[in-house]
């Protein structure tokens, strides 16, 4: 079997993902009449819109009428819906950007697992500590070595420029799991960085939605010269409940020579754009009653962080994040072993949140609450943990 | 620039394609009253089936309410549409698959293209010649080399084994463009191949449901023993019209060994599974209604080929397939160019049609006609060139 790609065989299982799950359902089947509350999953609860509800019945009725039915759509995505990512999403923040630097896709972590595929199979991988697991794994699956940049309450989870020279660096942020998020002067040391080095940025910002304090920058084009050295990712998932639905997209700017052409040919090549019917969906998210009801779901969620926050903090727990992100990053006291501590809080007080090594060597000793559940839930999640003995 | 992925300049680009669209263009600017035909481009015209209509206007309902909303689904598609594949499309030709082997996807040129992914950078590839252009491509961004199988009228269409051990192969069939079927025995003859080179067969069936011929495999896992070697891709895309809605399914066996687990890596890892609406919708394609209202499309689109096969024959014409496949292969007479011939066409009757070469170098001398129009504009598109001087 030596045709088998064996970088496969290099990847971490997501055994520590799948025992946490197999804990909780033994759990729950051990005691049959326990109430979990779920704070672990980064999924949303909220229905979608109702302006988003009425553009999919729409366009549901344009595809059964000959005269709208439409087929294969543009690899990159409709004219409409690009045009108004443009000009909400970035016009508004003084970006400017051109419709063929913008690619319509089915999700975030489909263009941040295939965006290296790009590059050279021999390029130096810079990736944060603690993070979102693709970006370590699709590089691994491409055979490349990762440097890894830790990102603790120490160095106020904003990574130290790597030691020795890197091609690529993926940035998350706000961040998923850490909740925190890159000031500008943050993001303009890496810019910086990567127009010394020749460097690419990979500028994840799939939680940007959720930022309130304006100071803090939505966009990594936000900084000058940002549009030389980074690929920015977002996504409507988070922002308007999609996560059902599969719909972001990914800026590949032109100021990047050949890999805006790239990338349009690999999404040519392997990719046949998003259903007509989701685009409309997303389009509508853009629409006045659309960003109002949006507006709405994202203030609920940060209630739930609020909460969260609020109970843990008077707790006198170390928190970080859930200011302008759905994720609280809770420091755990004493040192905790991460996933000790999930087990002690799922037998304690039915409460499933995810042990912070899950997402690097650099997440122990921490643990992931999620903003995404009800309000009532959260509320009532969080009282049973201050009445826990830690 | 070192760090991008060079195998990239290594690929054709899509001038071809791009400049008979050019082409077409400036005709119709130059024509302003042309009345334009195109049977040029794969892609479908019938409205959606009113049970394909209900069933989304049914689950964007559902994506309304707290109580039924559905965010991430699973990476491999939600267990009723798969239950309802493996009844439908397997269980009736007598082949039984566990759910685990059934994978949906937003569509077969995604999953073809990346299948690759989880072979080895140096494993020797086979592809027939002419061919869907993604297999070529998919590989050459990989840096791999790849060996073509003439596929014409001197072989039935039907290739030779590769004269050099190859560890993949890919197959389609029925077949884009020549719209030919390869036979059991025919099939046979890949199997065994495969099974004493241990090599593994990539088997694009997207258009097994235009096969009207009892005789023919509409699935490659009809032969005995081809779970061990083939992983089959097949797509709602042309059975039920959904170019623009993307759905499409994957088998990999588990009798191929590590693949199984490995595709099953790669789409938890870079996918993040199919809208639920969309599911929903290609569950529909099976009920009884479904069923009907999808059979009665494919006729439709058979009626056309029929038209156009009878039209030509009757011209004095060679031409191939039409009889199980969307697809005419019209051979050209005196060997002419069909770069050329797709001009005259155009300038003689106004009639777009897709020049061989386009699809290989063995397919020049050769034109593909779709029967994806009208009925009325494919019985007019054929009166013209019946009546035009060739």
């Amino acid at each position: 079997m030596s045709k088998i790609n064996e970088n496969y065989l290099k990847l971490g299982g997501n055994y520590l993902f799948a025992e946490l799950k197999k804990r909780t359902e033994a759990f729950q089947k051990e005691n049959p009449s326990a109430d979990i509350i779920r704070l672990g999953i980064g999924d949303v609860t909220r229905p979608l819109s109702p302006a988003v509800i009425q553009a999919m019945h729409k366009a549901v009725d344009e595809m059964a009428d000959p005269a709208t039915f439409r087929g294969y759509g543009p690899e990159q995505g409709y004219d409409f819906l690009i045009r108004a990512i443009i000009e909400q999403e970035y016009r508004t923040r003084g970006v400017e950007l051109d419709t063929d630097e913008v690619f319509v896709s089915d999700g975030s972590k489909c263009d941040v697992a295939n965006i290296q595929e790009i590059f050279s199979a021999g390029c130096r991988v810079a990736i944060c500590d603690p993070v979102y697991p693709v970006y370590l794994d699709s590089n691994v699956m491409a055979g490349r070595a990762v440097t890894f940049l830790p990102s603790t309450s120490a160095n106020g989870f904003s990574p130290e420029l790597p030691e020795q020279d890197v091609d690529l660096i993926y940035l998350c942020s706000p961040n998923n799991p850490t909740g925190t998020v890159l000031t500008r002067a943050g993001l303009e040391r890496w810019v910086d960085y990567a127009l010394r080095k020749n460097a690419v940025i990979l500028f994840d910002s799939a939680y940007s939605s959720y930022i309130r304090d304006p100071e803090l920058p939505g966009s990594i084009y936000e900084i000058p010269r940002a549009k030389e050295v980074a690929i920015e990712f977002k996504s409507f998932s988070k922002t308007a409940g999609f996560t059902g639905l599969r719909c972001a997209f990914t800026v590949v700017p032109k100021a990047l020579g050949k890999l805006n052409a790239f990338w349009n040919r690999r999404q040519c090549t392997k990719f046949n754009g998003v259903a007509y019917v989701i685009q409309r969906a997303a389009e509508a998210v853009y629409s006045e009653q659309g960003r109002g009801e949006t507006a709405e779901m994202i203030a609920y969620y940060m209630g739930n962080a609020a909460v969260i926050r609020a109970g843990l903090s008077k707790a006198g727990f170390e928190v970080y994040g859930g200011e302008n992100a759905p994720y609280i990053w809770w420091k755990l006291p004493r040192g905790l072993d991460s996933m000790d501590f999930a087990a002690k809080l799922l037998k304690s007080c039915q409460v499933v949140g995810t042990p912070g090594v899950g997402f690097g060597a650099c997440g122990e000793g921490y643990f992931r609450l999620t903003a995404f559940g009800s309000r009532a839930r959260t509320e009532e999640a969080v009282a049973r943990i201050m009445d826990m003995e830690i």
